[in-house]
């Protein structure tokens, strides 16, 4: 089989480089025959082939990608970069410092953690898909790290090179800003020293082995949620949520994160 | 030139593939030559060249993709998508479904709204890159387009085939959950009724006819910043973000959506 620049240029090798890699890496590539070859993707639709990882490895990558291009970056390509090198294509076709957006809480609006969005793209990416069926074992992985990111003192993982020590907090909420105020709280450290960036550093490596972790187990069928919500968001959910006698939102944060709950002596506000 | 089956496996063929196709989209391909080519992406790096579009037909677009894979992936694939039949090549290498990832603010956890994320992802994509001057002009319309979804009453966009007619509301925030409950209020209408689903369609289709209205004027260079951080925002800032006598945090959003600001009687304990 020869692929001629005319071929390249009319359009037609997406199609031929799928059917022709998907072979070697396992993917059954989701692209139509034909004309329509050219419109559609050169690359399979996720779920994409994985292979497990050593997430001690991926941490020390995760930990010097921050320093690269930052929290999301730092996560996505630890993971993607390590399948690039182990599985090669269609890894190896993915623009990874796209991943660079989400960077102090997308843009350095510090909304959602960096880290955490950039896990989620991986986790996708790597266990999900379009339909409906597909979105529930990513879902489930998601949900599981984005409850133990609220929920665990971190980070607890520390890099080799780690340039400073880094104490532990809990951030009740999975959104920059709060993240970082909670840490710089017990840290005693402002929000802009070397020392906050650090443990950003430090909070990528996690959050990678943590992911890295979790897409094993799935591999190996062995999965199950292990950070639940806890009691007082369910008891905000049983009225606000779905089926909830009020049922004016939808969440599965940690209310208490920024609304006060449990010890508050009423009802939050807000 | 040609192209040969062995080529194809031996892994030389993202650097041909780049090459070639290069000239024909505009991208200068980042990419290695000889035995590291396997190891790169097969795909540029952003930026990704960019052709004006309209920006009704995106939100029509988007409007029926909230439907196929939500509020993430109908923003992003009805601004890639398009690009994927006006450019081509390297659009049509993207394996657009990664994008569901952010439905319900990401896996349905509620956190950052999905129609931002995919937003955010697609503007990176088409004019941000690694390097951290690069970063400038995404992170400043991404910033524009958050300032919008926060202070505009939206949706501001009606699709063509809207199946329930929506009111607006002022989310004062870029979070999922809370953009959903203070239109619940407006509306007088609960969080999982099919209006309030209807409603987020009607969102996703304004998100993306905003954001390409940005990247439209982005690429005539004529973009400037539109939405400002309001004052009350900017007074938070001073003492809290970067240089402040405090520094404990860091954020872009509005302060208020979540903390009392401005006539609230006391200074906000969280």
């Amino acid at each position: 089989m020869t692929v001629s620049r005319r071929d390249l240029l009319k359009g037609s090798l997406p199609f031929m480089v799928g059917a022709a890699l998907g072979g070697i890496s396992g993917v059954a590539p989701r692209l139509v025959s034909g004309a329509e070859a050219d419109k559609q993707m050169a690359v399979p639709q996720p779920p994409w082939p994985y292979k497990k990882l050593d997430s001690i490895a991926v941490a020390e990558s995760a930990y010097d990608g921050y320093y690269t291009g930052a929290c999301n970056y730092g996560v996505f390509e630890s993971i993607i970069g390590a399948l690039r090198k182990e599985v090669g294509f269609p890894y190896t076709a993915f623009p990874s410092a796209m991943m660079v957006v989400g960077e102090g809480g997308v843009a350095q609006v510090a909304s959602l953690c960096g880290s955490l969005n950039g896990a989620a793209h991986a986790i996708f990416l790597i266990t999900g898909g379009l339909d409906k069926k597909q979105r529930e074992v990513p879902f489930a992985l998601i949900q599981d790290l984005y409850n133990w990111y609220e929920q665990a003192p971190l980070p607890d993982y520390k890099p080799k090179n780690a340039k400073y020590q880094i104490v532990t907090s809990v951030s009740k909420s999975n959104l920059c800003h709060v993240s970082v105020s909670k840490w710089c709280k017990v840290a005693k450290v402002k929000s802009f020293s070397k020392e906050r960036s650090e443990r950003c550093a430090w909070l990528t490596a996690a959050v990678a082995k943590q992911t890295v972790d979790l897409l094993n187990k799935q591999a190996d069928g062995a999965f199950k949620p292990t950070y639940a919500m806890s009691a007082d968001v369910k008891a905000c959910r049983s009225c606000h949520d779905q089926k909830g006698t009020i049922e004016n939102t939808r969440a599965m944060m940690d209310c208490g994160g920024c609304h006060f709950t449990g010890k508050a002596p009423k009802h939050p506000k807000i």
